[in-house]
């Protein structure tokens, strides 16, 4: 039995190890792929994730054009030595074939674009857990707009996906977003109150691995007792980790750096705080191809000194 | 055949025995682990919930970050002998593993979080009554908003719920919640009618066990005849224990109280009331890890004296 | 070959007798059960409906405490020689044990609270006519919110429900209730307009037994040619019933009525105007157990005079 | 392969020939005992048609009490040789066993109250075409509401029909009704605007047999290129009657017109249009029996002049 | 695998080839059959649409009312030797017949009037992919209104179709047409911006060709970084093409043109951009049948140009 101790939220959480988790066989295959026969190979997570494409338009691939075609992130991948990639049913089918076997693939079965606001956001399914199967995934992605007004059909069509999940052995990665109108209204999707409360619920819908972002402070208009919270950012960042319970927690890149040393430095504060690894996409894909790769070996240098 | 006698507010209503109710044979051996093997061990129940995570917010931790780790609510319902441990699907898979039998599980198999309003609240499925006998449970929970404007599709999933229950020998547990904006509008959610209608509402659905809240007095928006009624507390008590007719009830505990002997006080009242038992958990898990233990056993020794 | 007669609206119309109705065996073997086995016994139906709890809440009872114990009205229903007592999943499961043979069952399968309001009524079902069928029911009871602005989905969910009905011979009885916006709009639910519609639709839609209301004068708000129809409430009821074909139409009882005379006054009144019976809900259940059984006998002693 | 003329809206277009059409054996079966086996048995239809008590209510049926009850219209249907009578499943249910096998059935699946207004007008399914099936149906009816705001379901629950009709090989008569706010705003559901465009629809989307009206002239609501069309009815009538391809079509004969005449000359219309038949209810079954009986004879001697 | 080079947005994208696609062989062996056994048989795509009677009304043939009988166009497609002819079911059930195995189909799945406006575009699918394999064709089409406020369900309706794609291994092509109330407020349907956005939610969802149409040029409402670009038609053709990445592009013909000339440079600015080829609909039928069987020998030429 776990022991119970008067946690502080100064000290880091422990990260979950996969042995302390109570998942199926299938699941904890799949995750040791992730975990020891990728990436750092220490436990540890480098997602690489490619889905801006429908996420945010062609518009995300403007800084670098080589990264419009799929197979620069595949390449970058597989020569970074990334834990997994992460994208959509259409890029999965139409460019695996050249390196299936050679890095796990993390099926985002969920996805829309930004023309229209997020007032109402909805994460639609395009694709489904069998997909992911048949295409030899070693998880699957999908994305929950925390507190959305259309939670209802968004926390159903969830729970319906990790019943797949458990039937099929797939491990379930959850893009955990704070969105839409009513979390606008409470300080918006970045606060400290919005990602941890998106921390929560991921452990609480099941999720065995989690996308967050790094959690800004909680301004004035969010709920207390997080408005009055006066916190560092690694102390934020802890707190999110710990609210995750015993879900993997990855944290996310955000939008392009030109900076080298601060995506390194972000990644150090990252793993500092017990997230499991980081998630970065345009900080990687957005820099030609031989700085990516480069810049990737650091990161991997920084998470060799996290080992589960 | 029941004799009917005329019954006056003024007396508790007699308690429903499990052996008086006609349910199916897998419902009564579960209802049983939970009146008879577990708990007070007499009929009566003390159950632990720990839904907050998800409908309120990590927030809600707050007063004892301990308890953010769900190891603390398992280990006190392992030590304070709960009748059972309510919690959602994310966290009974995730820590269930080390408690295994020595707990019974309530799978809450609906929740929602709180960002949005209340105005057109639904509370949405995000497991099943499948997940629920895989994983052992003893009983599922569910949230219906009784009143809600959105009671049409509320109504028809907690139908098909309880069908999957009868099916499965499943026990329904119903968090039985008026919410939204027409109850609002008819004086609250917490008044004698607001509660009273959802103690009836819970017995014309099917729910073996209803949880309920203390029912405040009526106020002027509240429709008549509750309007013009004034009755002291423990007979609005005992009159929607009697409006849930042969359905189970249990009494939340509520926001957290430091005061124990307040909390002592109202477990007594609510056993006054006709009352299976109660539901307690800020008030629980809020509490130091042995305050919360040494607390718990003064209520089993109040228990004690409600025998079926 | 039914004969066609140039039939005036001051005839009755004459009632539709089980052997003239072209329905499958399951259905007859259960109509018969109805109309012959129990109650008047005479092809006439004498109903008691206790769906008021879900529908109106437990204010309903608080003229008669006593009734708010389902008992009660399963014993009125057996010692007052009933045709067949109405209500909900809930209640049923679990009061029916004692009294099963004794008293058909209409199980009503669809119902919601009145706490919002009726503009886009909705009536959903919580229970299957497969419920019914496990229960020993004889008949399920549907509502259908008649000119509702969703009828598109209240429409086409009753449709699945009569399918089943057919599937497995189980007789529809339906509550053809005008409600919502439009209807309000039109002069009200309880108009003539409004009755006779609701008893066609009743017809159109495939019900074997229909609930209507005694139909209140046209107002000006009705559309022609109701709203310059000058009836006599006896014409009107004939009218209805008229108007519901072959479908067997039973006259609700409405809010209690303290006078006996008035009562009894109002079902020669339906059954003169060729309805097959009736359905008294609040007008037995909310007298004393003696006077209602009394005042049942009453009953029982005009519907003698109408024979099929 | 069919010859390619430049056709000009002057000549009628050639009423499409059972043998010329492209469908299965149970089709065909089944439009032969419309067009061949019943009615004018020459390959035109006369359909009696007897949905306006659930479309209009009983209001419709105050101009001839008797028509009330539907052994009226069948006997009609049976008496005039009419090729079919097409009413909802209620009345089939009832009212069919007389006259098994002497009227072919067209079983009307959809259906709708006119309580609410049209503005997002939707037809509700509340049989099957397997009840269709299971009665002995010779086709089913379909309401489609043409350019309602809520074409999105309308149009897919259509879908989800027609591939039910080619299972079972079940002919697909459409009610193709322009209806709803838009159509409104661009000229209203009787244009010729407005049913151009229906008789299209209704080949686009698989129907067999379509039901349009006279369309009446275009107004200066309606888009170019109609608004500036300036054709005689018998143009109209050709236009739309080319637009239906290779659906057969029918002209519904709308309200009541109290001379035979008239009646007589609207046939003579319609068929000289290229339609393969008409479809008059009120126009018959509000006459007395035995006038509407002689009417559909005169309709029957002008009907012979357009065999196949 | 395959080569990254950085690429200028000057260079026109090597069109994807057959044998570089990853898809099932049941998908190979159709889209064989539509580059290599059709049309010009040299990998190019020459494809006849005929949707705009269900999507437009009949007013779009009112300039060749020849063309109202499909017959035109399939003939047409047949002497025009036309890699496919694309239509909806309606059409496909009643004309093929003549045709079969002359002229490939794609049949169109979903599709809508345009009588109500666009704000909240759908386009609900009205056949099915099973449908496709019964008439025996070669791809389904499949519209996806791309940033429409329900893109929600549109996206998850898709997604289903392309799983029965898969299964029964027939290609996918998407007309992925920006539209809806939000795309109007960033500039419109037609611009770059738009159009880009749809080609990579083409590659997204898994399309395996894609209609998009010639994009204008960004406006001051569309988002940046279109918003400052001002790139030549070529460039912009071929910019949406590369964002289309492994799916086959295909430019509309859009409304008719009057002169030859234009048409054929239209062919030769599309083909050079990368495109695989053309779908022209109304600047074919709307000529008449020998001057559009001319004109289609004429793109027939210049195709024969850009052999894969």
């Amino acid at each position: 039995m776990a022991a119970v101790s008067p946690k502080r939220s100064r000290e880091a959480p422990a990260r979950p190890s996969l042995s302390s988790l109570s998942i199926s066989h299938g699941k904890r295959v799949r995750l040791w792929r992730l975990l020891y026969a990728h990436g750092p190979r220490n436990g540890t997570l480098l997602v690489l994730p490619l889905d801006q494409g429908l996420e945010h338009g062609p518009a995300d691939f403007f800084p670098n054009p080589a990264a419009l075609d799929t197979d620069f992130a595949f390449r970058l991948a597989v020569d970074g030595e990334y834990s997994a990639i992460a994208l959509g049913i259409g890029l999965a089918e139409k460019y695996m074939r050249d390196y299936a076997g050679r890095i796990p693939l993390i099926l985002k079965l969920s996805g829309k674009t930004n023309i229209p606001d997020d007032d109402e956001a909805v994460s639609p399914p395009n694709a489904s857990v069998e997909d992911a199967v048949r295409l030899g995934a070693d998880a699957v992605g999908y994305t929950l707009y925390v507190g959305s007004p259309r939670q209802g059909s968004e926390i159903r069509r969830l729970g319906r996906v990790r019943q797949e999940c458990e039937r099929l052995g797939m491990p379930l990665v959850l893009w955990s977003y704070p969105r839409g109108r009513a979390i606008e209204a409470k300080g918006g999707k970045g606060t400290l109150y919005a990602q941890d409360y998106a921390a929560r619920v991921a452990e609480e819908v099941g999720a065995d691995v989690v996308k967050l972002h790094e959690p800004e402070p909680a301004n004035e208009r969010c709920p207390e007792p997080y408005r009055s919270l006066r916190e560092p950012a690694p102390e934020r960042l802890r707190r999110v980790v710990r609210s995750a319970g015993k879900v993997l927690v990855l944290f996310s890149g955000g939008s392009k750096q030109d900076d080298d040393a601060a995506v390194l430095k972000k990644v150090r504060l990252y793993m500092d705080s017990g997230a499991t690894g980081v998630m970065f996409g345009r900080n990687m894909w957005l820099r030609p191809f031989d700085r990516a790769v480069a810049l990737t070996r650091q990161v991997h240098r920084i998470m060799a000194g996290y080992p589960a």
